[in-house]
């Protein structure tokens, strides 16, 4: 589809939370029309997690998003979908690889929302492409299990905060759940979710640096809890840490069933995005360090310093990979 | 959450509807939460009235708006939210408040969407608040009743107007409900409806003077009958008066719950609303005066005279109040 | 995509105009990138036809939509696009043809909005193909200047009409044209138009029978007039013609180029759309009949009649083709 002018920011790029949205809308596609191939309980994919994903270019208004989606393994009860996102210039022709992302989808019964279905198996064309498969599997349900523990934090508001530190850019916003936000069981899709989080974590970026800024990756996002129709979700984000020329924002997303539940507010997911600023020519910018001041603050730091560190030994490995 | 092109006219001014309705979900939000705080039966809080509502200054493109909401009265069946919207320029960090408005809500039942339900009374810090409070409480249970009785007229169609007359900028238009325009009972959210009338509004001014306008204020609106998922809704506005700078529309909606409804055609809600025209510079311009025609279009002409006058020696009052 | 509520109406059934919309921008991206495959004036395509389209069976909430399109003809400055559309059930794995629709692209100037560049040529498999390609080509050229001089009616008002007269479900509607309707070019979309027009022509016919109604046909549409980014549109509606079970609506589009213009309102489309009412169980329903009143409401409903006829007619002849 053509990106709009409401898909993008000011400087006319496209948001990261726009193509994320496309993504997993893809996903669920593929992964929904797999799980009711064969004759059994209908059901519907429900996003269960994403890998870490980079933003490799941007893309800009005007331009085609071409999305594709590919199954490359299920389990018992669940199906990882590849989906390549490619940017085109309709007027020149010239086509970028915009991202690569790599997401889980659980079948949900349609009659009984709680209750998982079987994934019918896919057909391997080399035995290695199913060990390997197995082998992402068992990584990210490990990884799903950690997260699932450091949930329990909030952000508090900051009175009058210098320019700078975590309360000065801290952001956050609500969203009432409409129809058009959910999937056919009633709960919000995984996109719509992501989308929300990219956009206060922009503000958090913009309001850090004051310049034009993109999403330059987000971390593994793991979908514990289904958000229902007719909640009201509060999504907070706030800087933890800054490198030359990156920033990474904590963004949590909360949710109130306040009417006809008796359930309380609770953590629906959090995630990692790391945005850059960059200049009118579209080269990064440096950005101004990040002053911690509580022991939480500066303990979160060392934690992002620490990803982003591991991040970059990770990318210079795959360079000589690649380059051998 | 930033402005985006799709919220702004062609300027880069953020409509006035585009605010209304983000601060009546704000006001919805905190008033359903609230009234359902205590055990009993669940309900959603709909909205009842919007006091006289002031554009303090334009909202661009790009930037953020700061919607935070507090209540501040409850009646036995009715509760009082205070919203305050501030526009963030997060480039600059410039902050200026755009609106500071009062919106009434009434709890219904869910179960029942014609049983209004009891508020939980809040807490004042001082007696005076609450004796405030009911005051205002008082004044506008009051003004409520009034505006009933004055809800029979209807605009007709002219055909071949002059220019600058009532008839050759009198606008309406049709918009079928989505459920996207619902609140969890199946009837249109207040905000949406206030987001077609400042649409509606904005084009008759626009018409009139053939100049970039915007909302300068919007005069207290009654919503005296819900309107249901499903109808179609006729928006239709006329101007009643000019002063040298500045142009009051009234704006009309009815519903036509044509399917499946015994029910006629019926008024939901009219309003005032004060527009001005803008010059590249944002300085506000002269404005053709209105030609009236009718014995009604100069009562009306007269009517609005006065409530412009009212506004204005109110506005000066309080200007000499603050300066004491 | 998946289909959303706000894509449909209450029934369920996507609205014709939402398909309408998809399919051109299918079509405005396959001929915009043809356009630009050599070297020379970068250029975008904008949509000067849409020949009759179909709706063979309706598409619903949840459903995936499918969109193909292909080049099947190029004249030195025109592209013919032929566009699939097929629901597809991801849940029951069920797909339906829902339209085949045929567009003609015009390159415009990326530099100059007023200037047609030249169309590359496409290879033919067979030569056939070419030759009735270019009767196409000729016979749409012939249909595209006889509606040129249809264009100059208007809709008056009709006050207190009587039930199923003309005046009685006639309606319109106006919007500003905001930057998401507009292409690189900064014109509307037609697809955004063709959107526009179902939705008034869907509430004259619900408006006339009080039931639930859906897109059957569109007749060819030309769009003989470009409208630009800040103009206000009106969109009007009028019953011409009922069968026993179909309603002719026909649809005018004006623009008022209001801001910053010298031009005054013109007329940019205007199309005839059938649609039918249908029974819980989706079966059509017989439709009150149309009472005519004026000469011109009669004049309109014979020719109305004649077109009914002809289709008709025309379609017997494709069903014994097809049998043989």
């Amino acid at each position: 589809r053509i990106m709009r002018p409401d898909d993008a920011n000011i400087a006319g790029n496209v948001h990261g939370g726009t193509i994320l949205k496309m993504i997993e809308e893809a996903g669920a596609i593929i992964s929904t029309r797999h799980c009711n191939s064969q004759a059994g309980e209908p059901c519907v994919a429900a996003l269960a997690r994403v890998e870490r994903t980079d933003f490799l270019s941007p893309m800009c208004i005007g331009e085609v998003a071409n999305v594709s989606a590919e199954i490359t393994y299920t389990s018992r009860h669940s199906v990882e979908v590849q989906v390549n996102v490619m940017s085109e210039n309709i007027l020149t022709g010239a086509k970028k690889v915009t991202n690569k992302a790599t997401l889980w989808y659980v079948p949900l019964s349609l009659k009984n929302v709680n209750k998982v279905l079987e994934v019918p198996p896919i057909q391997y064309v080399r035995k290695e492409q199913e060990d390997e498969g197995k082998k992402r599997y068992e990584e990210q349900k490990l990884d799903r299990l950690e997260t699932k523990q450091r949930n329990g934090d909030v952000i508090l508001p900051v009175i009058n905060p210098e320019p700078h530190t975590v309360g000065y850019s801290q952001s956050s916003l609500i969203h009432l759940v409409g129809p058009s936000d959910c999937t056919l069981l009633g709960f919000v899709h995984g996109g719509v979710t992501m989308k929300l989080m990219d956009e206060v974590a922009g503000i958090v970026a913009a309001r850090h640096c004051k310049t034009n800024i993109v999403t330059a990756s987000v971390d593994a996002i793991n979908f514990h809890e289904k958000i229902k129709k007719g909640c009201v979700i509060t999504v907070s984000g706030r800087m933890t840490f800054t490198s030359n020329k990156s920033m990474e924002i904590e963004v949590f997303v909360d949710a109130d069933p306040f009417v006809d539940e008796p359930r309380e507010r609770y953590r629906a997911v959090s995630a990692f995005f790391t945005y850059v600023s960059l200049s009118k020519e579209g080269k990064p910018l440096p950005v101004p360090q990040l002053l911690t001041e509580t022991e939480d603050e500066k303990r979160r730091f060392e934690e992002g310093k620490g990803r982003y560190l591991q991040t970059k030994a990770k990318r210079q490995a795959q360079m000589q990979e690649a380059a051998q």
